[in-house]
């Protein structure tokens, strides 16, 4: 069983899209957010808006299920490959990175 | 110019490599951080460990250069292409996400 590093505060969850590789959004967890997508099979985070657990997708449908999960050298970030049921942001996008950020010194 | 999210804590920053994508690490941003990476074109975190600015590659050399950047619909996460200058894992693996988790539920 892997152990999660708490000390720096929740762990980040990156959600990538199965087939496309795309990342679909960043999420957080707590112990109970990360025991919950592995007991439902659909991704949990702990929403630090809502200060409480939160399955993606509970009222919009719009769910991810788990395929796979690699965890960092630091064992505080996770990577999530998932089956997404829908547009994964609120806004309708498919990503909640749709918005490009200009860069100066891009090459 | 985009304004970053603070109301939660510091912005994630979750790096890919510009040829692959492959995610390659998490790190976490402040203000000062995002300026100094767009000022100087090397990713800059806020190191939650060392609890200052913390550019990636400044004592290994393994830096990573900014190529393209996406924030998020709530404005406090982050993606980042590079060009990985050598291994971005302080372990010499490529991606600091080299563990898979099993994961009982996979399909």
């Amino acid at each position: 069983m892997i152990e999660l590093n708490f000390s720096k505060g929740l762990v980040a969850a990156v959600i990538l899209d199965e087939t496309t590789n795309d990342v679909l959004m960043v999420g957080f967890m707590d112990q109970a957010a990360y025991d919950k997508t592995l007991a439902t099979g659909l991704v949990t985070f702990f929403s630090r808006t809502k200060n409480r657990l939160w399955t993606k997708g509970e009222t919009s449908g719009h769910t991810l299920e788990l395929r796979r999960m690699w965890i960092d050298c630091d064992q505080d970030s996770l990577l999530i490959t998932v089956k997404a049921n829908g547009p994964t942001c609120h806004t309708g996008n498919r990503t909640c990175f749709y918005t490009e950020v200009e860069v100066p010194h891009a090459t």
